[in-house]
């Protein structure tokens, strides 16, 4: 596996993701100010799926040069104050995942093995912890 | 802005992207080891964003337990190894492209003021450098 490929695309995701939330964030700040404005970012934003934020931004500074700016304000803002520690976080959650999914696959497995062979039911939690849903259309 | 909510979901969508790497990678090495599974791997996982990567993997572990493993051991793997600095990596390529937008805006204003008016073009570098579109979509 080519590393410094999945390393140079995994942060062209975030940094496209907070492209995404900046304008999430601009327009709930514009509903509050001027809910015409907010609407005509929603629309341009819609068919935008953030997977190329750069060329979100040139398209939006050729259409509304001052929005464009905002929402590079604002992306830049969020990169330097909730991305700390986005490292550990990524690592501790996907190694918590990955054991309460191998605890998961265990209790199926113990579950469908014969009963008299089967150890006492531990406790333990079955439920995964499932993310929810992340919807990157403006809608 | 909630800057909690934006690091969580920015954990989040990191640990779906690799995820989503995790199973290229499986895809790529069983095309030479198993084309059969790689086929089957890649038609299961081709309608799924992977915009919840826990589902996803709770599902294949139900479909095919090793794989399900061998994507959750290289997930781990990748964020062990993929990560370092990414935080670091995100601010300065954030803040390099604004950089790069704003010189580009300038250029348009300059370009379409009076000549009478306009100093003297600087040297630059009207390219922009756009990301390439992230696909996330197997296929």
């Amino acid at each position: 596996m080519n590393l410094k490929w999945v390393a140079r695309e995994t942060a062209k995701t975030v940094q496209n993701y907070l492209t995404y939330q900046a304008v999430r964030i601009a327009i709930d700040q514009l509903n509050e100010t001027n809910p015409g404005l907010a609407i005509w970012l929603r629309q341009h934003s819609a068919n935008n799926n953030f997977q190329d934020a750069e060329a979100y931004i040139e398209g939006l500074l050729l259409a509304n040069k001052e929005l464009g700016l905002r929402i590079m304000t604002v992306r830049e803002e969020l990169a330097q104050t909730a991305l700390d520690f986005l490292t550990e976080r990524v690592r501790s959650s996907i190694h918590e995942a990955n054991i309460e999914h191998r605890r998961h696959l265990l209790e199926r497995m113990t579950q469908s093995a014969p009963p008299t062979s089967s150890p006492p039911a531990e406790s333990s939690h079955p439920e995964l912890d499932l993310n929810e849903p992340t919807d990157r259309s403006i809608d």
